[in-house]
């Protein structure tokens, strides 16, 4: 006999559209839970743990413990331990040493503790053949993350700020619910939550950002900021979304196109005659399928690459980070990943 | 015999470039140069009169006297008549009601200044037969509006800025100056300009933008935030412009186009079909081309056309600002320019 309807409350009605119109997950899925023990997280397991029945799919919940504040760690390890055990949840923890790794990799904490949990989520969700991994972003992160990246100079892609869905089955269902609705879902339901001391820390950009900036901006200038700046970066991820398929169909379609696993080449006159729009976007497009991600590159990198293709002239060539070299070759502007650093390449 | 080639300031070079780049300027043109007497239209001024012999055109001066604050309107508008006179540039003037103008058509001084400086530069064109209106805007008053226009809540279009030309002969050759360039350049050549007390009050948007928003993101965040949001306007217009010409090779292939002066229709279905970016920019064409602008039309009338159509059902209609009224007929989604205003239609 079916289960009766279950009548569930606004907030879970609402993520659950969310998860419904962005397909964010299917039945039989198996959805790996970030919690850190805070309030968006809490709020995102209850969520989900409610809506497994109904969707049929399970969960697991993963805690990293970062190794900062020895204490709260201590507390925030256990408070999610105990909730996993009372709810019967898979239970995934480990502890990182963030400040060694920030300190070994060159990061800032806040980037280095990042790293390590997106590190720690990934390698328990291959190890335990998780489908999905589920984290607790909201409106407000969003708003803030949209802000940061317009003040550190992104382009559109910065702009159209958190994916609500990303490659490797990273889904964000509470993006369109705010830090408010959040915490009155939160006290309904009596399920309390630890606080982050360094959540407070305004020497973090994005403390700042949250703590200073917006209630700036909300008080003197536009009391629905976050609204405004949600709206912005839905409607440019979807500009950008629909500018990313054109891309792909104009660089498929390029003159003298050869795509190798770690070599790209096409006709560098016709891509010149193309609009500085597309150039820049195919230019990405490429640089994209042979380092796999588009980190370090910056807008002038672009541009260099733009101005070499106008050139044309035979032997100039461009590096760029991670072993990524640019060329013209015989008429043809080539991408190129190089198996050992350009540093030796340069020394030959 | 030619002249002997002129020797060029830097700041003249760099405006010189500007104009080139986006072919502001054709010999023969008759260039009209809104001239309030501030540092940044003198400087337009000189910079423009410099470069009338080598690049073969003309210049006249039209100055608006606001009416506002009386005292310093009539000594501004006696330090220009003064200038042209010195350099013997044809020189039109007239004076505005803007408190009455403003108080009559419910805008705000700011606004009401802005649209009669307009239709007074349109009229003076037409009457004396000007190709071009040049205006002072620069790099600064561009990362403001980039600025303003979120905090507003633009698109993204807002999100492009200024535009260095525009539909009828608007050209902005300081586009790519600096405030400070602007300054040390009148310095370098001893003009002197006027000081506009109301570029002080922070009681209008801009200035509480540039005097206390700007100095603060500057100092707080980005020293180079003037740069970042320029270098994101410009990236925004060519994808804005790219976007722009592929909307309407997709406008005019339709399935059941119709184009008429005051209507436009083509098939429902298929349009709904459409990725959501290219839905928004096809409504906003057909809106463009009945309008003839896109005044007060927002994101929300955008989202309601793109609901109607979805809906599919004949005789529900929206009313749009400006007399648009926008409905089903027969499967097709129609765009109509109302000759009577819509209240009227609707009581019938």
């Amino acid at each position: 006999m079916a289960a009766p309807p279950t009548r569930f409350d606004d907030f879970i009605l609402s993520v659950r559209q969310t998860v419904t119109d962005f397909d964010m997950i299917r039945p039989k899925d198996r959805v790996l839970v970030g919690v850190s023990g805070g309030s968006d997280s809490m709020a995102l397991v209850q969520c989900l743990l409610r809506l497994t029945q109904e969707m049929a799919f399970g969960i697991g919940i993963a805690h990293l413990n970062h190794g900062l504040r020895p204490d709260d760690a201590q507390r925030d390890q256990a408070f999610v331990k105990s909730f996993s055990e009372k709810h019967r949840i898979e239970y995934h923890t480990q502890t990182a040493d963030t400040h060694a790794y920030a300190a070994r990799e060159k990061r800032s904490i806040e980037e280095a503790g990042r790293i390590l949990r997106h590190d720690f989520l990934e390698s328990v969700s291959q190890t335990h053949s998780y489908s999905k991994i589920a984290l607790g972003h909201h409106r407000d992160d969003n708003a803030e993350q949209v802000l940061m990246n317009l003040l550190r100079g992104a382009g559109i892609t910065g702009l159209s700020g958190i994916p609500p869905i990303r490659e490797h089955g990273i889904i964000r269902p509470l993006i369109r619910q705010s830090k408010s609705d959040i915490r009155s879902f939160l006290d309904r339901i009596d399920q309390p939550f630890m606080e982050d001391a360094s959540n407070q820390d305004t020497r973090f950009l994005r403390n700042k950002i949250r703590l200073q900036l917006i209630p700036l901006l909300r008080d003197a200038y536009n009391p629905e900021i976050c609204n405004t700046l949600n709206r912005l970066s839905d409607v440019v991820r979807q500009e950008d979304e629909w500018a990313n398929t054109l891309t792909e169909q104009i660089f498929e379609s390029l003159d003298n196109l050869k795509v190798e696993p770690d070599q790209i080449r096409f006709g560098a006159s016709p891509f010149i005659k193309l609009h500085d729009a597309v150039k820049r976007r195919i230019i990405r497009h490429a640089i994209l399928k042979i380092k796999r991600n588009l980190k370090r590159i910056t807008l002038a990198h672009v541009e260099d690459v733009i101005a070499l293709a106008a050139g044309g002239v035979g032997g100039k060539s461009l590096d760029l980070p991670d072993r990524i070299r640019i060329f013209i070759d015989k008429g043809c502007l080539c991408f190129k990943k190089e198996s050992v650093p350009l540093r030796q390449l340069n020394r030959k």
